[in-house]
């Protein structure tokens, strides 16, 4: 027998590409605009409004812990890390479909618990529940989410399309979710940690606020959303660009309790804000003149961290020492 | 506290009720032309053209054993089964989404054949993999697939449109996904069962069938794909309908094998037939004047086994005697 490959020795983004290779062998549709490789999968269905769509998943034990979450934060944030990769496209939100794979230790109060959180994420972001799937499990319940959405051709966003000397943007502040996590998972003093601790079990995502840049007429060059942390994801703009990056460190924006929270732990912040996951906020690339207009629109909402660079790496600026940093963020495997 | 639901209390369908009443609270897109209740859900993006989405998962343990399937098989099964729900809307299928959760067993050897067995079935009825998502799992392989498809408005299929005095006809032959499944899980014999066992572990898809009636202009009131059993599936087009139904149970196209394995192991054929899941066959409603015309393009390939009736119920003709049929078939829960 040949010898196996393991999934320790393969992560989640090499075999993405096997994956793609063998998938390349079939037939292409015209109609696809954006395939494997993006937020969301991209294809026309009229000249003037295209559909995005994006599949994530929840999975118990790896991204929630049912002893600090409840089942309508979990609900809420199975939605909204969807919404999350819709809102990196330039997308508005409109059907999500839902795949619920349950064990038996889960009620049926627990499951109408979890519709009524997702329920209320989907008014906020007019989407519709219009389908889905319940099977049983023998032990983890596991929450897959199908969101589509409609773009208008002009305002798509990519990952690919950042540009060397663009400002690197990002909304909201960095590191949050990664020190509520700690928080939680040391359960003490939560009480005073509650925006970080929220930032973690429910966040925001923020379709509003992109939508507002484009209808302003901000042009955007590329956008991500952060959801395996800032290194990996920034990774993922300069590969698809074929760009580098400079980060200015002490920019990132970072929250008085997410600081508290790490020296709490004698952690240090650059840990959490550079390769924190789970932040649900975008990351964009656009021209200092493009980022002015967007910060006169979003205010305290939008900062400056960095820009993009003719390397090919990502390094970090602070005290006017210049330092490689390392791709971390979250592993699939 | 509340006395607790469970699982087994609400069964899948009960479940649906519920959910579908915490999902109807929130605000209605005038796009949707049908949401949860049918095989797919069906949007409008283009006059001449509608939308449909449906997701489907199979679980280990649950819908397939790793004992006797083997990966490349289960990636065919997995997108043949959500293939069938697209046909059943009379749909052609264009973009897949798969969503993976994987345990640490799980090789990348056996990802890699289970992508190439979606990667055949995918490129055989010219649908594309456009974007997907893996994780990990603690337990459980997962695989849940979100497929799309397109839909002119003429030929759209329904479960509520069944008129009493409709023939119900059906594709195939039914019973042999249960049976070869028996045999499986026997271990014996399974090269003289290779039909029933192939039904199983390698169904079918009907979406050529359902295209070529209804391009050839053969008129169908309604249609469902059978996963759950013919019981149970035809049930969801009586009550969608607001009819009954009655079948000629002599009349039910029954393969060789699959009444050799009920004989094997002294089961009541009849219930492979009218209970056993995973079919993947087509179920469908017409007038006989359609259906003449539709037996005449698919040949032994489809089969009349009763009629739509006024009733609250679902009976079964033998030798002229009419007993009610109870409805059975996959319990999720």
């Amino acid at each position: 027998m040949a010898p196996k490959t393991s999934m320790q020795q393969v992560d989640e983004f090499g075999l993405i590409n096997l994956i793609s290779r063998i998938l390349k062998k079939g037939q292409r549709n015209s109609k696809l605009v954006l395939g494997i490789g993006d937020d969301a999968a991209v294809f026309k269905t009229s000249k003037n409004m295209w559909n995005v769509v994006t599949v994530d998943a929840l999975v118990e034990g790896i991204h929630f812990d049912l002893r600090y979450s409840n089942f309508k934060k979990l609900g809420r944030k199975a939605l909204s890390s969807n919404l999350s990769d819709i809102a990196a496209m330039g997308a508005v939100p409109t059907w999500a479909l839902l795949n619920l794979t349950i064990p038996a230790k889960i009620t049926a109060d627990n499951i109408t618990e979890l519709y009524r959180g997702i329920s209320e994420i989907a008014k906020k972001y007019q989407t519709q529940v219009i389908g889905g799937n319940i099977t049983r499990a023998k032990s983890e319940l596991v929450i897959c989410i199908t969101l589509l959405g409609e773009v208008e051709p002009r305002y798509i966003l990519k990952r690919s399309s950042a540009k060397v000397g663009d400002i690197i943007a990002v909304t909201g502040d960095l590191g949050g979710s990664h020190a509520g996590l700690s928080i939680l998972q040391n359960r003490k003093r939560s009480s005073v940690f509650s925006y970080i601790t929220e930032k973690h079990l429910n966040p925001e995502p923020r379709n509003e606020w992109i939508r507002l840049l484009l209808k302003k007429g901000v042009k955007i060059n590329s956008c991500i959303d952060i959801s395996d942390g800032l290194s990996s994801d920034l990774s993922h703009i300069c590969r698809a660009s074929k760009a580098g990056a400079e980060l200015e460190l002490a920019h990132i924006p970072v929250h008085p309790e997410t600081l508290r929270a790490a020296q709490l732990k004698k952690d240090n912040i650059l840990d959490y804000v550079l390769h924190g996951g789970e932040e649900y906020e975008l990351l964009m690339t656009l021209t200092p003149k493009n980022f002015k207009k967007a910060k006169r629109i979003l205010g305290k909402n939008i900062t400056a961290i960095g820009r993009m660079t003719a390397s090919n790496m990502i390094s970090g600026i602070r005290n006017n020492k210049k330092t490689k940093i390392e791709v971390k963020g979250f592993k699939h495997f």
